[in-house]
């Protein structure tokens, strides 16, 4: 058994995080904490009772390393990285599910805070199994994508070789509320987003530029990525509608398989998708088709699972050399 | 007072002709039809009882003729033509909120089926009024749209005269299942759409040559458009998410501020529109932004009201001689 | 035309208000005001733009005296009372949609707080058109009932008379979300409520002591009433099933069409009612069904409308010597 | 490894059974039938893709025989008891998820058909197993009870010693889409019940004997039982309001604690009970104060686990002699 701590245990990621992790044949947790302590897992999540028992402690850094071996943080950036220092220091792997380590230092600085650990930053890797495998695999610091950015890059990356240069990639990404965390707001009012439907922050979004970052630092293409996210009335669950122009006519159904038929987490789809047949998951749905040199691709994933924890998890197996889909949700909560 | 019929009063969009025919001040109510007829309005609604009383005769044109002055069809295609050939000979004004004249011949036989009243099809106006308005007013027959073009070319025509020449257009419509109409599909079951959204017949929709037609029309500029729809967990509401690519950089709130400030349908928005705003009445609220050349711009409409109901409406006010606005929905749902 | 004022117009009811004082054939919205003031109707609520324009002021006692006839009364309870006191003294009628008068001296301060316009508080009128009609058409305070109570009490007071002595009654209320207000909250969050249901306060909530005592006042019988409210996810609406016991066998259905036949406002249904046919309106739709001796009662209201909003404008123009149904919704929402 | 048939597997009963044996670290899914055969589960079941694979065979009693040990019949009333009786005299067991062998005839034939597999009907046990475990461990056919009983019973059967004798029972029912199963009819129409709720067979529906016979077969008691369920906007789970009248006041957290604190799949709550704390997951919730000798009990249930198929796999550990929790689902959807 690898023991392993969950920092950030309070919020929708690190209750997907404590659920999996309590049910993995391997890992096993040892230390859960939230900024605050003092309480009880199944205190914090009502419906771990008679499931999960264990104390919620003040995240403190040398705790975890006394215990873990691997930290999960589910934490606001820039906390994530200050806390993520120190457990590297003390020789502890981390999978940070926060933007703190996602982006080259200039794009960071650019669209969040100056970096408060360029020690580690170039260490990171980006954890997105399909496409940093390797990498991810002699790791000790794995920044975990987002969710927008792992239904987007999964959908779009195999068709990058095929882009025609000089044209603009146009991600219309719509997301259930869970997506905007537990925190009160009037876009969470279930009055407000119950029967309606809109765009936030569109074009300017700061998921853009970490696309664009990926499709360079994975093809060396030069993308201008639009990206408009959209709030919908739905817990969980995110569909990315993305449109893009190819070079020549191809066969989208065909790349998409050439790409992923051995992996585990990816389904390509003969017909469109949807967010029912991921949601409890670890899988990215795909679907793709062209009208000419237009081309139209849809990828669906699980928010929370495959755009939080679950590929936290997948990326803490890979890290550990344990088999990538050990204990890893593959049954929708359909219907 | 203006005599007035409905045919096809069993639908949504026929109980929603219904409920605003019954409250406007000029026009009268006086014949309400379906294909099968011996039943009473407040059957067939039950939400209509103590407030509208009338029987539903089985729709016959000489009996509309008889009493009415202008006719409401609310029937599926091929259906309407049938009998707006019938009523148009017989002195009848046509509100045809069905696909049988909306489009060119060629158009319409390559997408639905073979035309049945040609004799018709040139003189139909096509009913969107802050684009056909003086049109419409000699109109005998107007060719009502659809949800997916009145969004769509609301929101897109206005920046046609901009758009970068050979450059596709995509528009990524999400519509609420009221949309789907009152027939059972596993599509429409609450199960299927519930927590869920998907794309269906991306790119392939028929709606795509209408609004290329519509564009060439207006500006006389070939378009190259994808459209894909998609189905999501709401009753009412249409919100249209548009991509294209601009010649040069222009100021998009400018552009729409100019074809739409004195339209008292249409508002353009300073921040992305949302369906709650709109839904109840017959606005389309417009917002667009740009990223260089790239553009984005969000319409949205209650998909019943001004993608069917209210909008046939509007247009037998102008065919009347009446104000544009009389007896038209403008207060939304909110909350 | 009589000049009104709506106080509170920035919460979900006061915007409900102004929506149909606009429409109102005879009453003119000369004032508007919340709290803070400075702003504009169409700023609170942007569904307004193109449709109301008018500023909202700071709420002042002896502005509203200078311009309007009549007040309505949208805000907290505690607060409502010190301005109804000074609009009473400076001539001004009011309907109130709080809880400050609606209940018995000793009642109010066991479950609210001291009271602080006794002086006005005898005089006040229960606002349930259907059993106090005659005293509000005389009345310069009318105490507006909130959903809750009207919808529970037009379901089982025509009961009353034939309830067994000594039996309690049971309230199974449940409420869109909207009933909550605009607070942000926890139970309001999207994800808490969405896919969910539950009870809160059950059985202590503070609406059953205003039923028992409503029950009292008008058949001078002692109920002991349990009232346990559920929150379901739906935006607007209320279902209250009622369940108690008879003295004797009765046909349900033919007691309330004795009560309320000539009800422009209450519709008895021969089958179970549902909130869809009734939002949107002032409906209030009745069913029931006994069992032997056990009688279930299933009504339904527009939280919003009936239990707040419409009813108040119902009951001013009952105060203002109109026709009980001028300018009242009547057309549900449905689809 | 025991292997196991699930015949039925199209449904979503036979879905979630299909999930759950396929986890299950003992029983080992053989077969799996329709009534049409002649396809795979993951055809059936595109959310299995990648997951679960396997023929679906056209429905034979002899070939289930022929291969396993235990099957679930996840088929129509009727139809089960023609199959079980077969399975059962070719020696396998049988876990029925019908009505077919929950009732005594005489409650069978009144409210179903006539029964055609009187020979078994004596042996069958009713599958609820808090109150009839010993009785299921040497069952050879179990009736699984149903969402609506399961979810009453359980809230209920700790207080009938307590309950005042002559009163009634009233059961207030909420239950999500999916119990009532995937076909298509007016009722499970989007349209119809978004944004909606509403009671149906009110007090006449068949449950009602059934609970009844339950509390008599467990504790002597003749209980009149009002049962009203209602639909809701929900996709999966089901809350019971109960409301009952005690003999003399009692503490009710106590009385539940007394019976549950020991039983796996039961959570007795100190606050109101809600169906996201359940869903996904084998728990019965219930929560229950008085007022007086007023009764209030909320329980809350996964309709299509706890209410069908997590529950036959309870009781097909419990018939096979394993430990009663294996395999079976206890972490919550949630959020």
């Amino acid at each position: 058994m690898i023991p392993v701590a969950i920092i950030g245990a309070s919020g929708y990621t690190g209750l997907e995080l404590v659920k999996m992790v309590a049910q993995h044949p391997t890992f096993d947790l040892v230390y859960a904490a939230t900024s605050e302590g003092e309480t009880t897992i199944q205190a914090l999540h009502p419906s771990l009772e008679k499931v999960v028992s264990m104390p919620v402690e003040k995240a403190d850094a040398q705790s975890v390393a006394d215990v873990a071996k691997i930290a999960f943080l589910a934490l606001p950036h820039k906390t994530a990285m200050g806390f993520a220092a120190k457990l590297l220091d003390l020789g502890v792997k981390v999978v940070d599910l926060s933007a703190d380590y996602r982006l080259r230092l200039e794009t960071y600085e650019a669209h969040y805070c100056p970096h408060e650990d360029k020690a580690h930053l170039h260490e990171a890797v980006y954890g997105l199994p399909e496409f940093y495998r390797e990498k991810i695999e002699k790791a000790r610091l794995v920044a975990n994508p987002g969710c927008y950015p792992t239904a987007s890059l999964l959908g779009l990356l195999p068709f990058i070789p095929a882009m025609k240069r000089g044209t603009p990639i146009f991600i219309d990404a719509k997301s259930g509320v869970s997506g905007a965390g537990k925190k009160l707001s009037e876009t969470t009012h279930y009055v407000t987003i119950n029967e309606n439907i809109f765009a936030y922050n569109p074009i300017k979004h700061r998921h853009a530029p970490e696309i664009a970052e990926k499709i360079y630092d994975r093809f060396e293409r030069e993308a201008q990525v639009n990206f408009v996210p959209h709030l919908m009335p739905v817990t969980r669950g995110m569909l990315c509608s993305i449109y893009m122009q190819l070079e020549k006519e191809i066969d989208p159904l065909e790349v998409l398989q050439e790409w992923y038929n051995d992996e585990p987490f990816v389904r390509v789809r003969q017909t469109p998708v949807d967010i029912k047949s991921v949601a409890g998951t670890n899988f990215c749905d795909i679907f793709a088709t062209a009208n000419g040199t237009s081309l139209f691709i849809s990828s669906a994933i699980d928010n929370l699972l495959r755009g939080a924890s679950s590929q936290a998890l997948v990326n803490a197996n890979i890290m550990s050399g344990l088999e990538e889909t050990l204990g890893i949700p593959k049954f929708a909560y359909v219907p």
